[in-house]
């Protein structure tokens, strides 16, 4: 992606933002994850929060629990029904509605998959390898390319342009998939008539949610609270993250990764700034920015994991809202796919 | 392909083939066309009627019109409802029987579409570039490759595989389809549990109809002779078709290929050798061989064609039968993506 389509998007999303509280009735957002694991607090502050926001103006809303990405890049989905189900919990915990979002999954939808079809013949094979984001998924997985991580970039704009959505939230590594997006709804609206809109990323500009040791959340590293923990797990995994052994506690995110990244995690969780924190520490060093990283960790948590807990105890609800945004999920891409044949002439 | 594999491709059908009229009902045919435009005898002598044999022989037959492989290799979907429809139209009148043999369109079956998400993930891009009909048709079409021709094998074993097919009719050169879609049948089964066969490739041994002047048949050579053509339009066809200026008529299709393709032609329809119909022309040349080739495409077209006549006067029932081939596809679909879904554990 060249930086002059960059600065476009990034000013497009800009406008937006703004216009978003004025015209909510104007968007339609499509966000999803792949359900591989528990939620985060990098998932609930990188994005999770967003999305409450934007349902709760009177965006348009659908969360797609991509399942079928699961198999990208690896070659088993054990745990699956079990992780598609805790993240329908951690997605209700945080503040999604399911009756104002659409919650569904990629498995269940088969209208928007057999979007594949006409949206494969719109793309060339030189555009799939291009796709900065399949080279680095590719190179993470260590695999060979395996043909559905090569046409992922096709899958999304399935995912995307099934319900119409014209905003998806995105990190700036993320905006060449939505530029493979539009061009692949601009391609079909010139060939065969208009059916869908160009998609706008709605950039995050959140900085990245430091896991506590500084590197990026993730649960592999072993550096990420779940939402799902207890708050004694929470205050164990705090513990024992790597910290130094100056008592005078600063915000340094560059020479005290660790430190630094605690103090970002209680910020977040207070409203305070890192640094107004870390002066009131001052010298009690790591134990006592520990118990206060904890304290506020788990306080800020505690309303979303006591109704966790409630929902965990109705499972039949969380089957039932499943089952009911899987109907609607269907339904809309339904009649999206009525009009691509009906466009396309194939109405027999 | 290895010519051991080949060889063992060969046997295995050679064995089917002897096993097909003794028990018929242990296999499930998968087959079908790109709706471009009219059969031709090309198609007849070559497939059609050997499906219509199958058939009537009691061999669960599926038929699919492949509407979204048309767009593999060119930019518009121009009277394709039309060539849907005729395609119908000329199966029936070739003797396809819809109460026996299930007639459909690939774009009205999601749930077969799916299964590209789960099959795409079994197989890798090396794996998609080395299928040498992928690399044939790109050569032929003169285009960058697409993602819907990159990811023909695929589709393909969507096709066969949806119904469980384990038999599909195929040239030669259509083999290293077959084992493509084998292999993705095996690799779903060890990694998920069983669910499919893996089927096997029905060698066709029927020598290739040569067009009029001897080379493949084919519309855009104006050498075929279509179904749907009128007797006049035939006997034009045949008229103008190129022979030589040797009176004396021989079978001699390396040396001769004009006039050795009007003698298979009239072999094909008369169920005489050409060395036959040659020597009983003799001296007569082009002129009488020419009207001779004309009298026997009419005659056994006749019946054909005078079913076609009545079934175009009766469009209606050519729509219910494709509503209700893609009623039975969705069904038999819905199924077997339910099986998935159960054995990739991806139920909710």
């Amino acid at each position: 992606m060249s930086i002059d389509s960059y600065e476009a998007s990034r000013k497009r999303s800009d406008e937006i933002r703004a216009d978003l509280p004025v015209h909510p009735e104007k968007y339609t957002m499509l966000t999803g994850d792949r359900p591989t694991g528990r939620l985060h607090l990098g998932h609930y502050f990188g994005t999770i929060r967003e999305r409450v926001a934007l349902q709760n103006l009177g965006v348009t809303s659908r969360i797609i629990i991509a399942d079928y990405q699961v198999i990208t890049d690896r070659d088993t989905t054990e745990h699956i029904a079990d992780n598609v189900r805790n993240m329908v919990v951690d997605y209700l915990a945080c503040g999604i509605d399911p009756e104002k979002t659409i919650i569904f999954t990629h498995s269940a939808v088969p209208a928007l998959n057999q979007l594949m079809l006409p949206f494969l013949s719109l793309v060339t094979e030189a555009e799939l390898l291009r796709n900065p984001t399949v080279k680095a998924e590719q190179d993470a997985s260590g695999h060979v390319l395996s043909g559905l991580l090569l046409t992922y970039p096709v899958h999304q704009a399935c995912d995307i342009l099934f319900c119409k959505g014209n905003i998806v939230p995105v990190g700036k590594d993320q905006m060449p998939h939505i530029e493979q997006t539009r061009q692949i709804a601009r391609r079909f609206n010139e060939r065969y008539g208009h059916v869908f809109p160009e998609p706008d990323g709605l950039l995050n500009d959140a900085p990245a949610i430091p896991g506590l040791d500084g590197r990026k959340m993730s649960k592999s590293y072993g550096n990420a609270i779940s939402l799902s923990a207890t708050d004694a797990e929470t205050a164990k995994l705090i513990k024992k993250s790597q910290t130094d052994s100056d008592r005078n506690i600063t915000y340094d995110f560059d020479n005290r990764p660790g430190v630094s990244a605690l103090l970002t995690t209680a910020a977040l969780c207070t409203g305070r700034t890192e640094v107004d924190i870390a002066a009131e520490i001052g010298e009690g060093g790591s134990g006592a920015l520990k118990k206060y990283v904890t304290e506020s960790v788990n306080t800020y948590l505690a309303p979303i994991r006591a109704r966790r807990e409630e929902l965990l105890g109705d499972m039949a609800y969380i089957e039932d809202v499943l089952h009911e945004g899987n109907r609607r999920a269907n339904e809309i891409a339904n009649a999206t796919l009525d009009e691509v044949r009906e466009t396309m002439g194939m109405v027999y």
